[in-house]
């Protein structure tokens, strides 16, 4: 299979290095002594030390692209537009998956819904996400894991599954295409109420607690926006947050965890190189709950603290007394 | 509302405290001189230094259940029949709780199917499992904690929620009493497996990965005993789980880590005063997978490791390179 892949950060690249165990690679990088380096064995910028497997790095978009029979984008969500704008046309009925999570700032769109945006001629079953507890740096030292791919044609999910998945990295089919991209955008925002958790030295009770009720909430987004309820309790959910909610790697945790330790949102962006994508995604999160009517107390708390108008335990007070529900409520119809 | 709670272990006891707070409490302890200390106000031998508040502890069983409204079990899964056995006449109609984790050795039943065996009278749909992430140590010591009130009837259900509810543990309902209980039961087993995966110094998302999928083949498992695939995501499944597999303090996990580290079940069986309660329940759960025909791949390794027929590599490897399947397997209609 030939196959593109469009970005070249670490997890774009980690990708492109799984995928040339069984297909003909090329990878697009947007700086051409990038492509060049990467050519010669090796991504200094995002994988140093770590020797690639052959495979076709370009700057030129048109050559990255030229006969894929699928196209993976793993370029930043606030990129993701402008890239493809300004790539050729792609065949309209070829596998185009999103490994990006996130949620485009401004228009409040999904990754799928800004590829469909810009590609509306694409066949809809074949764009589709690529979403798990994949951390680019255990996944390319060959440790374990897993992922899924949701797509909503089941057959080309198939043909996918079969070209990445190597004895190390197994890909699950899903056809629940929204579930894994609002898991991938919300479990930032929750890794930051898990950091919270962290800072204020809380314990695996009050860990495991917020984890569980804060899928919960998600899926009760997700539902609304139609959506599987067992999608959250999957890899692209509970598996993407337990492994960001419990990772001291992860910028969103480390944001919780210092506000839960008692510095301000002012005093942690003044000393972090960039803003954590949870920081950035919780306005439209928190927007997009509210015009669909969907209760999100958790996500609502982290944006109270973010906002500067609650302090962690305070939420976390006012989490603890809110009045008694069943489980599923909002879920399971009763 | 006057309650009894049965067994005055480290669990029992902190639930007796909790719902201390409104109800009018009788405490079961086996050994007349605990109930003396606990009417001391210490309970020595399982939460030594921790001040209870006012409640009636006896080691009289008549005592304990005269006029109560509602009974907590918090007896260990061998005693739990001989105890119930024991009792006087419970009124058919009041609510019983098992707090209990487990499956009964030998007759492989659930622990309210234990109840119902003894007391085949008693009203079936009052019969419930509590259960959630609840180390009782970080309850006592009033760290903010969830747990589940499974129940048929759901008015009794509220009832219950309502007299146990404090501003740091928060009670939800749920109407699945077999799939709260199923979960309570494999959990032990998948933190063997967790820990498994730590002893091995994998990292986050193997274990990531691995909890996601032990949920998946749990709720495969209670699916076919007829519970919603949903309670294995909430505060009993998962909930419970990751607390149990981060937890350093369970043995379950602790003897998974030996295993992952290289130590044989022999070796560790030799340095260890109590049989972690995963290791007895692994043949029943794989004999009642086996019965029901549903596969159970981690549990299944985690059987071949503790008989000696396996390396815990060697049974992620066989993991890792099953065949390609949907995330949904057994549990989603394709």
């Amino acid at each position: 299979m030939r196959m593109a892949v469009i970005g070249a950060g670490s997890w774009g690249t980690t990708m492109a290095s799984l995928v040339a165990e069984r297909s003909d690679v090329a990878l697009w990088a947007r700086r051409p002594d990038l492509a060049e380096a990467i050519n010669g064995g090796e991504n200094p910028d995002y994988l140093p030390g770590v020797a690639l497997p052959p495979m076709r790095a370009t700057s030129d978009l048109a050559e990255a692209l030229d006969g894929a029979e699928a196209v993976l984008l793993a370029v930043p969500s606030h990129g993701l537009r402008s890239v493809l704008e300004a790539a050729p046309p792609i065949p309209v009925d070829i596998p185009i998956l999103s490994l990006t999570k996130g949620i485009e700032q401004g228009s409040g769109m999904r990754m799928t819904e800004v590829i469909r945006d810009v590609l509306p001629e694409h066949r809809t079953a074949a764009i589709g996400v690529l979403s798990g507890p994949n951390l680019a740096k255990e996944i390319v030292a060959g440790e374990p894991a897993a992922t899924v791919v949701a797509l909503r044609d089941l057959a080309v999910a198939e043909v996918l599954q079969r070209a990445i998945m190597t004895r190390r990295f197994r890909v699950y089919t899903n056809n629940d295409v929204i579930g894994a991209e609002i898991c991938g955008a919300l479990k930032n925002v929750m890794a930051i109420a898990a950091g919270m958790i962290t800072g204020m030295q809380f314990g695996l009770n009050t860990s495991a607690m917020f984890v569980t009720r804060a899928l919960a909430e998600m899926a009760r987004l997700g539902m609304r926006l139609g959506s599987n309820p067992l999608t959250f309790g999957g890899l692209a959910g509970l598996g993407d947050l337990v492994a960001t909610s419990m990772s001291p790697l992860s910028r969103n945790h480390s944001v919780g965890a210092r506000l839960g330790a008692g510095e301000t949102i002012e005093e942690i962006l003044a000393t972090s190189a960039q803003v954590a994508e949870g920081v950035k995604t919780t306005p439209p999160v928190l927007a997009l709950a509210e015009r669909e009517g969907v209760e999100m107390p958790i996500a609502e708390e982290v944006g109270r603290v973010l906002r500067g108008e609650s302090t962690p335990l305070e939420s976390v007070e006012r989490l603890m007394t809110r009045e008694a529900q069943s489980e599923g409520h909002g879920i399971i119809e009763p």
